[in-house]
């Protein structure tokens, strides 16, 4: 019988609250332990273990590797705030406003090399395979944030070029955390293919809806102010899109005004958001999710078990589509 | 016939030029190119390999490990430039001046990242193990630097904590260094301790001469100003040591002489000479730096292999000690 999503995230909780990090000097570890204080989805240790047990594996093999992943998750987040100057996070201070750049320098690197050593507490054999997973994302996912903060100031990013920011920044960490839980599992070479292609495709299907959610949420439920991308002049999939499908006269009007920086907001957004509604790019973008999506469960299809095993991780897929915040 | 030290660095240098790191995008990988390319003494993949060596090991088997402290080694600079706000490494600008702080932190993440890549490139049996040193000393490292850091607005630093500050920060990559090469070469365990032991002590020995060089050694064979830790306020074992061994009268001069930052350099520097030459300091610290010195010799003489495979680790000790910059 495998586990419910909910005990496998008491388990996760459990697992992070007994990680104490009391080591010295405090400095350094006190912001380790308020990033991970934070909470969030936990997504990534859920669908590693999620991928362990389904392909038989026993989910004590996992959860250190999947602790890992988390670990290393909240790393990221604490040097993207710095790069971003991001103030808050989860609700809270983030890092580098609570204490200060050097720390947060300091204490990310810590949770880099600590989220390493989660990966030996596992089965010898697993510990080469999963790791250079584990590697090769991680430089992934750093290139991912280069070409964001790229993306920033170059002035034409194709929807191919998004894409495979979105992959590499966000998706490819999802793809390593069901492989990773598929090495575990002993899962056959093809299947632990697939299941990376499923949990990339969702991902990348995840990220575009952060960019609807964001403008079309409703705000009491989305829990803080929408339209914050396009205040902040951020080059989602709904503005790239809307520039491709405009016409020379409407992209004239919608590349200068969404660039703008003296427009009051609320006015920002309503204008941006007539051109966007004007183009349909809410649909347009829908259907590009729902393509991802598609791709994603072909591939989870396509994976050689029972499909009542499956059900957990179609269920799951399911979820995250669905979700409004 | 083992290698010489030349030839040793010449295979060393050549990996480091095969290494091109040409990945997209540039702006991440252009800053690593940058670094890799300034040189340096190459002093942890040339233990290593020595290491490796001596115990009867391939350096076939240990030249990638070796690339990839170096290119944590200098990970770590990148990252510590922003701690220390410098602009100057090595002669040439730091990643930080030359192109901007978001990219110096991401092209650390990412260099870090990659180190690990190397010491996949060996026998699978070594992998692991290899793996495990290396992980736990780049959290002492980030503690190190830490440490470095508290001690800057710390008031009162005793002498062992400083030692333990250059231990974690300097010291155990010289250990982790010898310690993989030890574990590629095939060494008993008790050979391997001792030779991570003979490093670490050679490593604190040649910090605590740095602070010696910085202030005693001759401007033209140095290279730099001398006196730069006077002026910039350090907290280096020579005064440490002379807060110690100043009476009261004395140390109420010292200590706000010290902190000073009104005046002028040179007269700065002499004043506080003066007061060092006063108490010997030169002289007690290099009684110190032998204390370490002989612990290492001391563990290098433990080790159980012929006297001769052991000769060029001598030597390379003595070396160590006998620089002038």
């Amino acid at each position: 019988m495998l586990h419910t999503q909910e005990e496998l995230l008491h388990i996760i909780n459990k697992t992070i609250t007994k990680e104490q990090f009391d080591y010295k000097p405090v400095e350094l570890f006190e912001p380790i332990k308020y990033t991970l204080s934070l909470g969030g989805k936990h997504i990534r240790p859920l669908m590693l273990l999620m991928a362990c047990e389904m392909f038989g594996g026993d989910i004590n093999d996992g959860i250190y590797p999947a602790f890992g992943l988390e670990v290393f998750h909240n790393f990221t987040l604490i040097h993207d705030d710095i790069l971003d100057n991001a103030s808050l996070r989860r609700g809270k201070a983030t890092v580098y406003k609570k204490w200060d750049l050097n720390r947060a320098i300091l204490s990310g690197d810590t949770m880099f090399a600590l989220s390493y050593d989660y990966f030996f507490r596992t089965k010898e054999e697993f510990i080469v395979p999963i790791l250079k997973v584990f590697n090769k994302t991680a430089v992934e996912v750093c290139r991912g944030q280069q070409y964001d903060m790229n993306y920033e100031t170059e002035k034409d990013v194709s929807i191919a070029a998004y894409i495979e920011m979105i992959r590499l920044k966000t998706a490819v960490l999802l793809g390593a955390a069901v492989k990773i839980g598929a090495i575990i599992g002993g899962a056959k070479e093809q299947d632990s293919i697939h299941i990376y292609n499923f949990a990339e495709n969702l991902g990348i299907a995840f990220q575009l809806k952060d960019d609807i959610l964001d403008l079309y949420s409703q705000q009491e439920v989305f829990g803080k102010e929408t339209g914050g991308d396009i205040v902040s002049r951020k080059k989602t999939y709904l503005f790239l899109k809307a520039c491709e499908l405009a016409d020379n006269e409407l992209r004239e009007q919608l590349v200068p005004l969404y660039l703008e920086t003296s427009l009051e907001p609320q006015t920002k957004i309503k204008c941006v958001r007539a051109i966007f509604d004007k183009l349909k790019i809410k649909k347009v973008t829908e259907e590009e999710i729902d393509k991802y999506y598609k791709t994603a469960l072909y591939h989870l299809d396509k994976i050689t078990i029972n499909k009542e095993d499956k059900a957990s991780f179609y269920q799951f897929a399911k979820q995250l589509m669905k979700r409004d915040k």
